[in-house]
Formats: structure tokens, sequence, C-alpha cells
């Protein structure tokens, strides 16, 4: 489910920002302290090593303290910020894109009310199966784009189960032979219905199928730029240097990070622990970055934060069919208060 | 209320750009203030802590300064800038989006004006209820996105005392069974009017009435916009991490931007001043640059800077409902001036 | 008055570049040098009391020193480049969706052109009246936009002598009350004059009609978002943090970037010479990278840069007058000399 | 081939994460690896030439060091980073455009079948041709901008052969006269049906044929702009700069990278291993960073990540021709389950 | 002449990338090499004087050295890689909005074609006039903005010569007085055309009158925005201080960089030779940048990279000639192969 946090954020105080840092759902807590913990350990483990053997057997101790040293020194080379900073600017832009075209029912809906009018039964079928048609479309659509989706539907018997199809529409979209994605189908019944509809007189002038054909089309290019998004994705090689070098990075502040107590001094314990603390720290910042853009990559997965797919195509199916059922409805006009201002 | 300081940036003089440093309002003094005194409070008494009682007890001080000389050294880790720049940058890219979608009603209003053309006491409360039912759905919408038109309008029954709504009609929406949100329904009552008008003859032909309903539809597309936007807000981790990087940082800074006199010296005070200056300097920028954030994240809050939505409901119903005033007036056409030039 | 440069930079040569860099008008050189002469007095009066007073008298002159070289190691901690620069982008993007929606009248001339096509005097006015109001309306809402505007058209009588406005339409558009603005007033006189004009057959079909409201339309859209600019800027704390940065950065360059000759040594002139140069470079390029801001903050301000409205307005006026002057005129069709290729 | 990863990145969890890394067609890897290696051999016969060669024989070594100290120290004011993210930016704004308009043909087809509404065979033949049409205007630009289209469809005779193309057809596009792009000839083909359509009556009026024609407009509005971005790439200095910056740069790294022991000591071969290690990361990450700059830069090159036209092509000439072979194809309407909900 | 490399960059190979390089034609080469020539001479005769005059007559050497130290030492303190990565950002956006708005005539012509259906030589000069006025009109506005084009065409007699306008024509375009730019006459012509046309039953019905009315619409829209962006550059003073920070950073060079031999050391060869190079490395990286803003600051201008308003001026008439000649031309209707599938 979608984190929400907008309540939190109503005013700018102290306390709502706090506030805000404790949250748990789709939080960088939920998400990074796992690995952390693995990093800690890690560090720990390369700190016993070099402390407690290699310093007093004098194994290699001086080796891997110029090892380090020499790693710490071309360490800042590694631009990670700026690479994680761009590579987030241009995902967030997809991401927007991606929620800006997910598909709403609600405009084809409206129009259809408004277009198709006419009290028959017919009238009423042909705008509730708009409706069905298009959400359809929106369910053929994201079965490949979303895995939460394809298991909520995972073949057509449950789709026809779920009521958003009938066993003769079934039939006939699996007769059509095509080895590209099918999701057109239902968008392709939706604007016949609407010729008809046009023939049958339900809709007055060719005009005014225009502008339903226009708003069915613009949902189904919503749809198609989503699946467009799935099969053109930023191309791989751009993650994969960014996450590799956080990766790396990280890696080699096991190294580089470790205390190195100056030659014959004793170990100063307040070095020993603010080295660690400042790199675990710079690891949540960084790591936590990181993981935002990963959840960023793909809004249509399985995150805390990503879009709910299915929360959507039940509302677009309730509410279209809530439209659709409140056709020609004006409530009694009545002189209104505003009238002498 | 929205800060408005256009006229002292009118023009680029060095005065005006003082003065705009000194507002009040919605300024970075308002938002930091606060706590940079607490800030600066928790730094005196890490100070005093640290001079005298640390110090001349020799209680753990050359700990603290081994500590506090350590993490300094990590503090630019932190990609504090970075990580505020970038986010701000999408910040404000969601804050124009919410703002240049919080819907208008002029255009509705003039378009009902000319589309639906009819003396008959009977077209105007037509075009009376249409701008009514666009406010009243901007109402509902905004009722669940903002906490300042919520207190103002906590029920239906404040919505019907203040007229934008009779009891027939809150009726009505409250017989719609529907567990998702209804602000459909005031927008179908709108189109659905508009249809009648056609029907009745008020409208003269079916194109006419698409460029009515296609205005009435990107009014409720903003509305949805909105709505949306507060539906599936930035993932939260981004915020998170980005907030508490801040947060850490000033608590870093606490310990790391003490004055550590050099050995055997005794104190600086010039360097005492300088060091707690400075880092207050930094806190001002940083912290308010946060708090830009902050106030942007959520531009339906209750920040002075926030959008102010109940002004606008205002302003939408009264220029609507005078707008629809003005059917079919015209001044008495003449010549004009510019006719020889 | 706008400042044009493109000719100095059609093509890349040195010798152009070099020239754009000494042009006065709207140049940083203008809104800098002032500041610029104070801040360099300011630094001479600072050198010549620390090095005339402070030193010989042995007077607080090593407080001074351990102040400056304790505020100077922090300097860096001023994200002053990242601020200015994410700012400017900010700031660049409104100043272009302002620009693009400052209202041009060609478009609405044209059509009115072709679509009230009539040969009578009625007709003609009826175009010329259509103009007139789009302009009238862009003038309503520059007063209350711009300080340039407002000086040229003080009150509607103004605008009456200019002849935008008649004296019957100056008492109507008084008559409405409306505590909001009313720039909206023209817009509709404009529209339902293309609806009279469809009455009267001076508009073929309700189609046509349509564009011509879809065009007077947009320009309305147009105004209304210029008019929603000055409403909601940039919220005023990102440019309060942004400018207040700048100020204190240099501010505190008063003092750390002073010359400080090594203990025992004698002054060298070099460094002397070197020192505030340096800083005043750098004080050209920050506040002016600064002014640049702040003239681009208030695009419809007083400055060299700033979009001169009322120039637009003289342009759309006469410009759309001289448009629909050429109602219907076609030059005699020939055949063309691309016929035979 | 497009590479797909979305899966991967279905969950942020760390395994997924790390399964993106090792992916290999389309990855930093495969772009990287050869260059690395010679990058790696390169470095390592400098210092192999260093090591044996000038430091035994005293040839030259000192100066070596010099030269490499003395750069090294100068090595950052090359600005790659910044360079590399920016550029990458841009690039990226065009790789989306680029992709945004290849161009569909759903959107043609659906409307072709809702607009020309008639069962004969003749109507059937231009609905198809309409699709087909467009389908080869789509091949025609592609030739222009693609290697791969061009290899598969080498002339006009081979597009012919593939059916996209009647030999009649054929012979009427070379017969215009046109030094340009003919591209627009099936267009302009495809345009001329539908306005017969009309003449025959299979579109039922004006307004019908004009969202066709807009449909098919649009269609061809995409493919010029992928045209004009193959006219008019980013001006060449701009990649020329950038890359240069990162070739310039690692050549250096042969030099300064090299480990200098210090006078008189011995050669510490942790740093010996550490240094042109922390190099090939260096190297990894910014050649990486410059490859995915260069994959994005030319989109429709032959690169892995590169868009698949030709696998597009197919796609639209049999999506295409399956939507208009389901002509007026409406299912049974019967009640649905949501009636009563 | 544009350049154009997109062959070089159509797969990620190092040789490619290479070849991509050593392009001549707008490339950093040709920006940058004269300049930097007249760099490296003032370069050396600084070096010159330094070493062969002030050292050994120990004339202000030491003042030169201590003024280009302590220069040395502030001159990271000029943000030159942000303003001109920023700079770059902003003017890359302008430079793609005035391409994509440069206007190509195929969409009016095609739109043209399919309106005006009637077969008669006064049809045919009608669809002839409208793409020749268009063009037109672009010539007029080019005129104002080029000056290449304004070279082509120095006057209307030219543009009559070269078969643009006819003499009655250019004598009507003179006649009008406005002080404003004119090239909306041709434009009015273009559109009364079409008016008449509908009149004159050519075309055959309102609607239809419209899509051709906002097809011109949009091609003056297009030049309009060309015509306002010329009108309204980037605030002067912004390029001035970007390109100022970058001629006073490389002034500075000339001091900064010189090689300082250590007290009593004779001159080290290889840092003699070291400091120069990497400074001319800058050089090239960061003029070239600059070179770039430069050359995409006026994409209208004379530049190797700018577009070649010349060559789209014949394009527009010829393909748009080319385009109306094949009125109502379709190749004969047959079964495709695809019917079968």
């Amino acid at each position: 489910m979608t984190v929400s946090y907008n309540l939190d954020v109503s005013s700018v105080s102290s306390f709502n920002s706090l506030r805000l840092l404790f949250r748990w759902r789709g939080s960088i807590w939920k998400s990074v302290l796992g690995e952390l913990a693995i990093f800690a350990v890690a560090y720990a483990v390369v700190a016993h090593a070099y402390h407690n053997y290699m310093v007093p057997n004098n194994f290699g101790a001086s080796h891997f303290e110029a090892f380090a040293h020499q790693c710490g020194q071309l360490m800042n080379t590694i631009p990670l910020t700026f690479m994680l900073a761009f590579f987030v600017s241009i995902i967030v832009e997809r991401w927007r894109t991606t929620f800006n075209n997910m598909g709403w029912s609600e405009n084809v809906a409206l129009l259809t009310n408004t277009t198709i009018v006419n009290d028959s039964a017919d009238a009423a079928i042909m705008r509730r199966s708009i409706v069905r048609y298009i959400v359809l479309a929106q369910i053929l659509t994201f079965r490949d784009v979303s895995m939460r989706v394809r298991r909520r539907f995972p073949n057509l018997d449950s789709i026809t189960k779920a009521g958003f199809l009938t066993l003769s529409e079934a039939e006939h979209l699996t007769e059509i032979e095509l080895v590209y994605n099918k999701y057109w189908v239902p968008i392709n019944w939706a604007m016949n219905i609407a010729q008809r509809a046009l023939r049958k007189g339900y809709i007055n002038a060719p005009p005014t199928l225009n502008i339903l054909l226009t708003e069915i089309k613009s949902f189904r290019t919503n749809l198609a730029t989503v699946c467009n998004f799935d099969w053109v994705p930023v191309p791989i090689a751009y993650p994969q240097v960014v996450f590799l070098a956080v990766r790396v990075y990280f890696l080699l502040c096991l190294i580089t990070r470790q205390y190195f107590p100056p030659k014959g001094d004793s170990v100063e314990i307040a070095s020993m622990i603010a080295l660690p603390m400042m790199t675990m720290f710079e690891y949540i910042f960084l790591v936590g970055w990181m993981k935002v853009a990963e959840s960023l990559l793909n809004p249509l997965g399985e995150d805390d934060d990503d879009f709910e797919l299915n929360f959507l195509i039940d509302k677009n199916i309730f509410t279209g069919m809530a439209i659709v059922a409140e056709h020609d409805v004006v409530p009694l006009l009545s002189k209104d208060r505003f009238s002498d201002p």
C-alpha cells in the first residue's frame, strides 16, 4: 500500500518533521536496517581480525594499513553522490510519468454518461460495458507489468470469475491470434459499442461520438505508456554503474574506515567508536538514497511505496459503475443562496 | 495566507533585496529561529560540560576530543547539500503541478455563459448550478487533502449551511453507496445539466455541448490530480533520508564544532565565539533550506506559504456566479479610436 | 526594455564573446558595480583598522586573527554555489512560464477574421471589439502585476483616455460588485460578442464558434497564469535563505579575507593586493549570479531585462487591429513558379 | 534487443539489487571490460617500465615522478563528474523524447475501425490500407535513421517483398521527384483514402473524418520528430568535450596513479596493489557512466539497449491488422455482475 | 550546416567513440584551438618574463611568486564548473524549444490536401498558395532572427525573385502600415483562402475548415515562439557572469599556474612541462564547454552547428508543393499479404 504521510507534514513544525523520521512502513529504516546489520557485522569481523590477529602476531598488519591508507586516499574519486543524485532525478521523472498514466476511469465514465443518452436498458448495458471493458483492458495491461496484479489474476479464468469478463468474451479473446499483447481488444469493443450507440441513435451526433472515442483512446494511450515504459526501461547499464559504485564504496569502507592507532600508541577507544559510527551514518544516508532510487525504478513492483494497482482496478470499476448508474440524474434545480450577493 | 513579495523584488536594487530578508511571515526566520534556539542551548550545554567539568576534572576530556576530532573528519562524507538540493528540485516540481491543478472556475463559468444561451430563468438556474456544482466538487476534494478546508467544512451539514449544497442534494450524495471518494457526483450533475440544456434547446448544437463538457471534465481532472498527488506522495523514504541527514549532521555538530584549545594553551576567546557563530550560520542556511523543502512537500497544509484553498473556494464561487450573472451582456459596440491609425 | 544581444552571439568567435562581456544595459556590471564599491570600501576600512590600529597598538589583533582564521576554516560549510545554482534553475523555469503566458493577440485576431465572416460594418465592429476587449483584459491583469503598467494606467480613466475602454464600458465595469479581480469581464464581453455573431449568422456554424471561443479562452488562461504566479510566488523562505547566505558569506569575507602577515614578517605587498582582488572577483561572480536570480524572480518588474509589458500591450492592440482590418483580404491568386519543378 | 530487468527490481531487496549487477546483456560489464583490459595492460606496461627500467638505471625516474606528481595535483581541475552528470541529464531527455515518438499503430487502427464504418470489402481494404500505409511511412523513416532497419530493408524491393508496398505503389513512390525524404507519401495516401471514405459514405460526417485525420497526422508528427532529432543532434562539440575529458583523464591516470615508493624505501606491495585497483574501480564507474551516455546518445543505433525498431514495425503491422480485422465486433452484451453492488 | 554524427555513435564501441573525437566540423577543436594558441603564447610570455628576467635580476620575482601563490589558493572560490553546468542546462532547454518550433510545412500541406477537396484548377491554386504563404511567413520571420536568411533575402525584392511572393503581394505587404513585424500577413491570406474554399464548397463543412485553420495557426504559433525567443533572450547578465568567470579564471591561470622552482633548487624540467600541459587540458575542457554554451545560446546564428534555416525553407516549399501536387492520389487498393495471417 502506498504510504501516505501528508498529515505529518501539514505544517512545518519541528515535531512534525521528527514524527516523519520514525515512520516504519516504506521507510529507509525498513529498507536499510537489514543490510546495515550485515555491514556492521562485516566491519566488526574485519576489525576483530585486524586488532586481535594481525596486529599482535604482526601478521600483515602493516600491509593492511598501507592498503587501507592508499585506498582511503582515492575513495573520494568515486563520484557516488553525483551518480546517485542525478540518477534519482532521472528515475523520479519516469516514476511521475508512470503514475500520471496509470489510468483512471472517471473521465470515460462521465463522458459515457453524457454522450450515450437514452433510458433504455440496452443503452444502460452499453454504458456499463464500456466501463467494464476499459477496466478489463487495464487488468490485461497490468498483468504484464505487475506481479501483484498477475497474482490476483493469474489467468483469464480468474478475470472471468471476478466478473470483468464473460465466458464468451474470454473465448473471443483467446481466439484472436496475435503474438503481441491484446489489451486493445476490450478497447476496440468499447469503441465499437460507442459506434453502435450512434447508429442506434443513443448518441445524438457524430461530434458527440468523437469526444467519447477520444476519451477512450486517451485511456488506452495511458495504458500503452505504462506498457512501453515496462518494455523499455532505463538502460540497464545506468542503474548498474550507480548501484555498483555504492556497493564497492562500502566494501572498501570495511577496510579504509578501520581504526589504525598511531604507531606505538595504544588504542584510543573514542576514535574506535567514532569511526564505525560515522561510517554507519554514511551507510544509512547513501544506501538509503540508493534504496529510494531502487524503489522508484519499478513503481509497479511490490514495495510498500509502489503504486497499488489492485486498489486502482477496484476503484476504477466501482467508481465507474457508480457513475454510469447515475445516468441523467440531476437534483431538483432551485435558486441558490449566492443569488443576491 | 500566501506570502506575496513581488513588490520587494520589482527591481534589482540592494535595498529591495535587503528588505526581502527581513520579512517575517513565511520566512526562514519564523521557521528556523525556534529550533536554532534549542540548538544553541544544546551547544552551550555541551560546551559548558566540556570546559567546566571534563577539562578541569580531566574526566574523559581527551576521549571527547578524540571522538569529536574523528567525527569531524568524516562529517563531510554526509552529502547534505546534494541531498537537499536535489530533493528540493523534485519537490518544487510537485508543488508547481499541484498549484497548476487547484482548479479555477472562470473558464467553466465563461463557457457556460456562451454555450447555454437562453434568457429563461430555467437556463439561468442551470448556469448557476453548473458553477455551484463544480465548486462543490472542489470542496469535497479539498476536504480530503487539506486540514484547513476540513475545519471549515467538517461535514456535509456545514457545506449545506454555506449554501453550496441543498438538503436534497446532500441526501442524494449520502445515498450513493461507494467506499471511494464521491467528488465526481456534482461533476456528473453538472454534466447532466449540460446534456439537458442541449435537449431543451438552450445549447444550440452537439459540438457546443462538447466544449462545455470538455471544460468541466478538465476541471475535474485538475481536482483528480490534486487527489492523486495526495494519495501517492513522494516515497516516504526520500524525505526521511534527507531530513535524517540534516538532523544527524547538526547533532554531530554539537560535538565536533566545540572549541578545543590546543594542548597547554589557554582558551582563545575569539575562536570560542567564531566556532558556534559559524555553526549557527550553517544551521540557518541548511535547516532553512530543509524547511523550504518541508513547506513545499505539502503545499495544501497549514503553513504561511501554503495555498489558500479556502480563499480559492470563495473566489471560485463568487467569481463564477458573477460571470454567469453577466450572461449575454455586451456593451453597446461603437467605433473605437484605433480605427484610423 | 528587454536587452537583446543575439547578434553578439550569432557565431562563436572570441571577439563576439568578448563584446558580450562589455555590454552595459542589463549587465552584471550595472547591477554589481555599486555594491562592489561599498564592499571594497568596507574591506579597506577593516584592513585599515587592522593594519594601522590593531597591529601597532597590539589592540586585539591576535583575537581578530584567531577569529578570522576560525571563520575562514568553516566558510566552505556555507553551500553558496549549490544554493544559487539550484535556486536559479527553479527561478528560470518560472520566468520561462511567465514569458510563455504573457498573451499575444495574433491568434485571436486571425481566428476572429476567419470565423466572423461578414462584410457589414456591424461585423467589422464586432471583430475590432473582440481584439480590443482581450487587450483590455490584458491591461487589467497587468495593472495588478506590474508597476510599469500600473503607472501607465493608474485608473480606469487613463484606460478610457487611451481608447481601450468606452465610458459606458468603464461604468459597467465598476458596477459589477466583486471583491476579486475583474479582468474576466472584457473576456466575457468578447465571448458574448462571438455568440451574437453566431446568432446573427456572421459565424456560419457552432463548431466555428467553438474554435473562436477556445482561442479567447486560451488567451484568458494565459493571463490567469500570470496572475496566479503573482498570487503565489516561490515560498519567500527560499529566496531568503539563498540571498541571506550570499550576504553573510561576503560579510564574513570582510574579516576572513584580510591579509595577515606571518608572525614577525613585514607586510608582503603582493599578497595584500591578491587577497582583496580575488575576493572581489568572487564577489562579482557570486553576487552577479544572485542578481541574475533576483532579476528573474520578478520578470514583470522594472529591471532592464524585465518583460516590456507596455510594449506588448501596444503591439497587441495595433497588430490585432491591423489583422482584423485585413478581413477577407486575399491577393489575386495566380500560378506560382514552383509549379513545374 | 531492449534489455528488460523490471522483475529484478520488483521489490527493494538486497538480493534483487545484487542480481541486477550481474546481468550481462547491455551491461556496463559488456561495454567496459574490453577497454578496462586495455587500460590495465597499459598501466602495467608503464609500471613495468618505471620500476624495472627507469628506477634501476636511474633513467629519468625522478623526472617521471615529478611529472606524475605535478599532473596528479592538477587532475582534479578536470570537472569530469560535472560534465558527465549534466551531459547524461540532457541526453536522457532526448532519449525519452525519441522513445515517446517512435510511433505506435494502435490508435490509428482503432480510430480507423470506428470511423470508417461499413461492412463492404471495399471499406475493409481501405481500413487495412491505412494501417499498412502508416507502417510503410514508419519503415521509410526508420530506414533513414537506423542501420538495423536499413539492413532489413536495403531498398524498395525488399519492402515490396515484405508486403508493405505493392509494385505499383513502389513505382509511384519513385516517380515523385523530390530531393528531400518522401515518407509523407504513404501518409498522404492514407489521408486521401480517409477522404474518399467520407465521399463514399463510409465515414458518416466531416467531424468524424477529422479525428481520423488528426490521428494519422499525429502519427506522422511522431515520425517527423524522430527524423528531426536525427537531422539535428546535440551539437557535436558537447559529446566531444565530455568524452575527451574522460579519455584524457584516464590517460593521465596511467602516469599519475603509478606507485612511487618513498625515497629509499623498498616497494610496499599493498600500496602497489591498492593504487591500480582503485584506479580501475574509478575507470569502471566513470567510463561506465560515459558508456551510458554514449548508448543513450543514439537510441536508434545497434547497442543491446537501443530501441528495437524492427520489432516495433512488426508489432505495428500485425497489431494494426488484427485490430482492423475486428471491425465492428462487439461481444454479446449482457448484464454484468457489478450491477447490484 | 548541422553536423550529423549519428553513425559514429550507432554502437558503443571504443573505436566509434574515438572517431567522434576527431571530427573537425563543429568540433571543440575548431572553436577552441585558436584561442588555446593565444593562451599558450601568453603563458609562454609570462613564463619567459619570470624565468629569464625577474628571477635572474631578482626583479620582483618574490612579489610575483607571493601574488601567484595567494591567487592560486583562492582560485577554487570561482565556481566555474557549477556556473557552466547549470548555464548549459538552461540554454539547452531553450535550444530544444527553438528547434521544436522552427516550423515544418508537411502537416499544413497534408491537411490542405484532404480538406480542400476539389479537382478544379482554382482549388489547386488555393492549395499551392496556402503552402506558399506559410513558407513566406516563415521567411519573413527568419529574416528577423537569422543573419543567414537575411543575407539570402535582403529585401522583399529578393523574396519576389525567388518566387515566394508576387509583385502585387509585395505591394500589398508594404502598404500595410504597422511598426511591428508583419509575418502574420501571409498567414492571414492563407486563412482567408481557406475561408473562401469553404464558401466555394471546396471544403465540405465548417468543422473541416477548423482543422485546417488550427493547423495553420499552429504553424504561426511556432514562428511566433521563435520570434519571441529572439525578442527576449536569457537575461544578458547570466551569460556575462558565466563567460566572465571563465575568462578571469584563465587570465589568473597565466600567473598562478607558472612553475616556481623551490628556493635554491634548479628548474625541474618535468614540472615545467606538466604545469602548462595540465592547464591547457583544463583550458580545452572548460573553454570547450563554454563554447558549447555559446553555440547553443543563439542556435539561429552562423556556427557550424546552428540550425540550417535556409535548408529548412527550401525543404518546406518543395516538400509542401510536392504534397499538394499529390492531391487525391491513392494507389489502386488491393488485398494485402497480411490478410491471412
